[in-house]
């Protein structure tokens, strides 16, 4: 019986525990959304970089009509960089066929946490369903990483890691457990928090990553990651050649 | 309206978070719960150690009549020591009239990051309802700061959180509101599991504090560690002095 297993922000988790693991890293706000976007759109990959000089530096490796430079810091668009952090700017007109260089401050560094795993995805509530299905087909152990918001727990990845546990314990015929007690918390959390619509918005809204947002006046960004199942594709991360695909 | 923020261990808690403030210190298997049950059978003082060397040197300042030295490394009782880490052998018989030095695994360091706040508790589901009274008395911000297994979080411990911060949000006439994202995400995993008495008594014994236990054939102490509301007594820290007392 395979095992879902949450981690409700990097700092948690012991090195050795994805090692050769099934990882699926939440950014919710806004990172990995905007990545599932981005791919949905048609862009040929998205490569994430941890610093603003990387991806200039992997930019400049590349012809600028075949890259887009994208990514945030303190939630705003980085000097010189084509677009910032917001999921529906990354439309068919403006990345498709191209790479996306992509940094930003908590989802890259979760996503690098997830270097020894042999399966690393990347999902949103707007891929939720396609995630949890994927996680079945594999049926193997299985792991949530929430990137959290500069250090510290924030409810909008909780509550994706929740939906997909509670999703794959109560909902798998084949017979899901849950592997540690961050997972059967985050799975009660969304339990609780999801039964009224209207207190899964107020949740999400209340966030610390949404609050950062609703500071520089993003509000639609919140909108549109709180969107379920907009996409039925699960990207993946290659850690060998650092690029995610929808079919790498 | 006064807010409770849960803290899943102190290893998420930044330094400044307790200063001035009130804080509930748990780690229910078992050093919160013993210390509760050495007070309330009339030890006069506890004094938490940090290390083994550090506890045997503050027994060497007192006679030997006034004084027990308890504690465990791993579990067990530690060579020399009177006695271990068993809430139900801190008897009147015992420990009435003398001073304990106590030294544990987790729960003294626990403890130790609450040196700059105003007021720290020591809680257990022994003293849940006289604890949840106790801080709405108070009636200001409160913290409860799980101790943890070994760095890890562990069910007890945020199920007795989870059981406090519920109890104060949705039984309190004042209000009271969570702080937090963990206080809720703890008072929505307790809820859930403590619907059903069966469902509780599995979450706690499957708890990673509780399979230690087990292994070393410490079944009682782990169904004492459950039981609510033996004791009406908060026990008190006072950093300056360094003692744990029911009036300090």
């Amino acid at each position: 019986m395979p095992h879902i297993h949450v981690h409700l922000l990097p700092a948690l988790l012991e090195s050795h525990q994805l090692r050769d693991g099934v990882v699926v890293v939440a950014d919710i706000l806004r990172a990995t959304t905007t990545i599932i976007h981005a791919l949905s759109a048609g862009a040929e990959a998205v490569i994430p970089c941890l610093t603003v000089d990387e991806a200039r530096a992997a930019a400049r490796e590349l012809p600028h009509e075949s890259r887009i430079l994208g990514g945030e810091r303190k939630g705003e668009r980085i000097d010189g960089f084509d677009l910032g952090n917001s999921p529906e700017d990354y439309t068919s007109a403006v990345v498709a066929g191209r790479r996306v260089i992509f940094t930003t401050t908590n989802g890259t560094k979760a996503l690098l946490e997830c270097r020894e795993a042999r399966k690393v995805f990347i999902g949103g509530f707007v891929n939720l369903t396609a995630v949890v299905e994927r996680l079945r087909q594999i049926g193997a152990d299985a792991h949530v990483l929430c990137a959290g918001t500069d250090g510290q727990l924030t409810a909008e990845d909780i509550l994706f890691a929740g939906a997909v546990a509670s999703q794959l314990v109560t909902g798998s015929p084949s017979g899901w457990n849950y592997g540690n007690v961050q997972g059967q918390m985050a799975a009660d959390y969304y339990v609780a928090r999801s039964r009224d619509p209207q207190v899964f918005r107020d949740t999400f809204f209340a966030s610390l990553g949404a609050r950062n947002l609703l500071e520089l006046g993003m509000t639609a960004d919140i909108e549109r990651c709180l969107q379920r199942d907009l996409f039925p594709f699960v990207p993946q991360w290659n850690a060998a050649t650092g690029d995610i695909r929808l079919n790498p």
